[in-house]
């Protein structure tokens, strides 16, 4: 691996189709009639590994997708080279059974003693099915009859829950107006009585509520809702309730964290992507219920091109692909079979485990430090978030100007940090507080002395703000 | 490779979690607390490529993805080593350009002079990227409100086309029941004069007509709808046109057959899978539309921690994740990319003419033999469908009773030739027809010699029927 994470991070234009690096030329993009020479092809393929971003340094703390699980990486090319297709059994024997291994291992997980489910295309998508499964649980006629002429639904989530909600109602016909934000604590966890109260508040204007998110491991604050609570809630009123745990469902496999789910046995879907604090390649996105035919039930189109029913020589319901809505799916499954044979349980659990470690070892160093703030209190999940202060702002009273101030300074030290190319991690503003950086662990080969040098440099990098 | 498509075609079942083949246990599939070595790691990668479908095998004829291209594996297995994601254009800068380029030039090819675009899962979820921007066109308040207080949108396409269409009006809110299927012509395209009428039927009905999906290359039959015919009744009724062309976009890089999609330019919106006919690795699919800044306004939630409005660095125009509904988006254009710059447009257009020669010489073969009876006049797109006649039912008279017999002939050819495991091609009954062979032709290595043998296998494996 390259020493910087990204060697593309100064200015640049884009002109005619190339990248200009300080006003050279250096990939050549433009597609054209005529072929190019192998030479020329290997070239590009140096290049583009040189001007992208190095997600597996340990430095990039960026994305909750960091490092590599070269078990994950083997299991990847070796179901890519063979380049076939999760829909049916008969173009996919070895990973439809793959999948029911992931899935039934999943489960077993949660603590069901059985389920359904299958991998998609990322976290957003399969949370959407959650809300697709929720609404057709209790109106299975709208699936025919579109929501026209249906009720007012709406689904209710956290402040701190993922877009993919919102945009996820958008989508699906719901309306982003009716994701109702139910208010979280300091540490971005849903309050289980003002879920209560705002069911309540929905029902008394008409609407109906259908679906719960809840979310374990939020984005930006790495927040667990508690899960046995918020079951208590959707258990009263009858609703579904989906965990979207893309980001800190892995503490399942720690006997250490995996508290911070209680209850989740009680959910009725669950989405975790094991890309993220797991390593694996993107995309790595496990979809399970524990309702046994519902996906089919919801998104099937019974295809006779594809998934005729008088096949002989197997069952037609390995014919897993009509449980999704995508035709074509990735054969995702080997890279997390392989991986998770590879380090077992246990293995993934030691990862788990060393990375909240990690996390508060540096939370622990922070708080110490004058020239730092924490914007919560304690590390939640292996987010870290945190303002730099920088020497000039220091002392100075907190206020529209102080505020006005700090917003400033994470983007200034963010582009610093990219042009360095050393390391790399994320900022955002938060519920109307400024700027502030989040830091998130998910990589084995990050070390706490990584992270002293990074405390060190962000104060090199700020010295004169 | 291998010389047989796959070694898993014996009968098997599955008991507790491993795959028995012949009564012997070959890949233990159970995933456990404790790690596995290496050795044994190796045996199941082995294991999973010996029992898996061989797609790149010059027989496998089965689906629409067939042969695999180097470049393009090349390109996915760079892309997918770096292991990023393409949201932003800090985590992806080479990706997000190649993506542009990717665009642009697609976009040429359809005869735009500009347009916006993406890459993303598979065509059923970029054909809903159509669908929805034809409803966030032309009822923009829908995507805040939700579709229970409006209009019944109705949504029109052949009775040939793709399931996507009834999964994503399902999964969009706009119900399966308003999907209009409009006849088609014998050679399973769409009739412009039957869709003008569904049209105005709907309006009569109260119903709202927002968007047309007309098909370039039909999955069964191969059908090409006649675009020019079908943008004039979408202009008449100003409705959005979408061309679903997963299978045979890939005539508009050759010359001679792009006359099939002639009109496309009046198309609104597009959506073209190179990972059928061009063999790029799955998934390579790219939307494209011609409504510029459609897809943000459409699909966009606008989250600040991810889309920072005040990157110092770069535009934020560069980061395009909020074009799509995914959040985590691979990085699928390399492999496209790497491909046209390996095979330039000239490549492609050579392989999708050899591919159709193919198809003529297959449709040509089979119409001299009385053992065989084409489903359609002339092959369409490279899909050849037929029905194997065997000696029992020559001469009988068609009726009901060859019909039930014809219909169980297929399935009996199929099991056989999987078991054998030396040629691989789907079979489906069709609006009302009994089960036929549909054989395609993708693959750059089939040659005429293997079809000659497809035939000759095809009569030895049902002689006896």
């Amino acid at each position: 691996m390259d020493s910087s994470i990204c060697q593309c991070e100064t200015a640049f234009s884009t002109i005619d189709s190339s990248i200009y690096l300080c006003g050279i030329v250096t990939i050549d993009l433009e597609l054209r009639d005529d072929p190019e020479p192998h030479e020329s092809l290997l070239d590009h393929c140096k290049k583009t590994i040189q001007h992208s971003v190095k997600t597996g340094h340990p430095m990039f703390l960026n994305q909750l997708y960091q490092g590599m699980d070269p078990y994950g990486l083997a299991g990847q090319f070796v179901s890519d080279s063979l380049n076939t297709n999760l829909h049916t059994f008969e173009a996919a024997p070895v990973f439809v059974l793959m999948e029911q291994e992931v899935v039934r291992k999943v489960c077993s997980l949660i603590g069901w003693p059985a389920g359904d489910g299958l991998m998609g295309a990322g976290g957003s998508m399969l949370n959407m099915f959650g809300i697709n499964l929720a609404r057709h649980k209790y109106f299975p006629d709208l699936k025919k009859t579109g929501m026209h002429g249906g009720p007012r639904l709406v689904l209710l989530t956290s402040a701190e829950s993922h877009y993919s909600m919102t945009k996820g109602a958008g989508f699906l016909g719901i309306g982003t107006d009716n994701v109702i934000k139910v208010k979280c604590d300091e540490r971005g966890q849903m309050l289980p009585e003002e879920l209560d109260k705002a069911i309540e508040d929905a029902k008394s204007q008409g609407s109906v509520p259908f679906c719960v998110n809840a979310t374990s491991g939020t984005t930006v604050t790495g927040g667990y809702d508690p899960l046995g609570a918020i079951a208590d809630v959707c258990q009263k009123h009858r609703l579904w309730l989906h965990v979207d745990a893309a980001w800190g469902g892995s503490v399942l496999t720690s006997r250490k964290h995996r508290g911070l789910m209680a209850g989740v046995e009680r959910a009725d879907s669950l989405l975790w992507n094991p890309h993220k604090m797991l390593s694996l390649p993107l995309q790595c996105s496990v979809f399970v219920t524990r309702e046994q035919g519902l996906l089919k039930a919801a998104h099937a189109s019974g295809a006779t091109y594809l998934f005729q029913k008088d096949k002989i020589s197997y069952d037609a319901s390995y014919d897993v692909g009509d449980k999704s809505i995508q035709c074509g799916r990735k054969t995702d499954p080997m890279k997390f079979w392989l991986s998770w044979k590879a380090h077992g349980t246990r293995g993934f659990e030691q990862h788990v485990d060393y990375v909240f470690e990690l996390a508060q070892y540096l939370y622990d160093k922070l708080i110490s430090r004058k020239d730092f703030k924490m914007v919560l209190p304690g590390p939640n999940c292996t987010n870290v978030c945190f303002w730099y202060i920088p020497p000039s702002l220091q002392g100075m009273p907190e206020g529209p100007e102080f505020t006005k101030k700090l917003d400033q300074v994470a983007p200034v030290i963010k582009d610093r940090m990219t042009k360095n190319g050393n390391m790399m991690v994320q900022y955002q503003p938060l519920d109307g507080v400024p700027n502030f950086f989040r830091l998130v662990l998910a990589n084995t080969e990050t070390t706490r002395q990584d992270l002293d040098f990074f405390v060190e440099e962000i104060e090199r990098l700020g010295a004169d703000l």
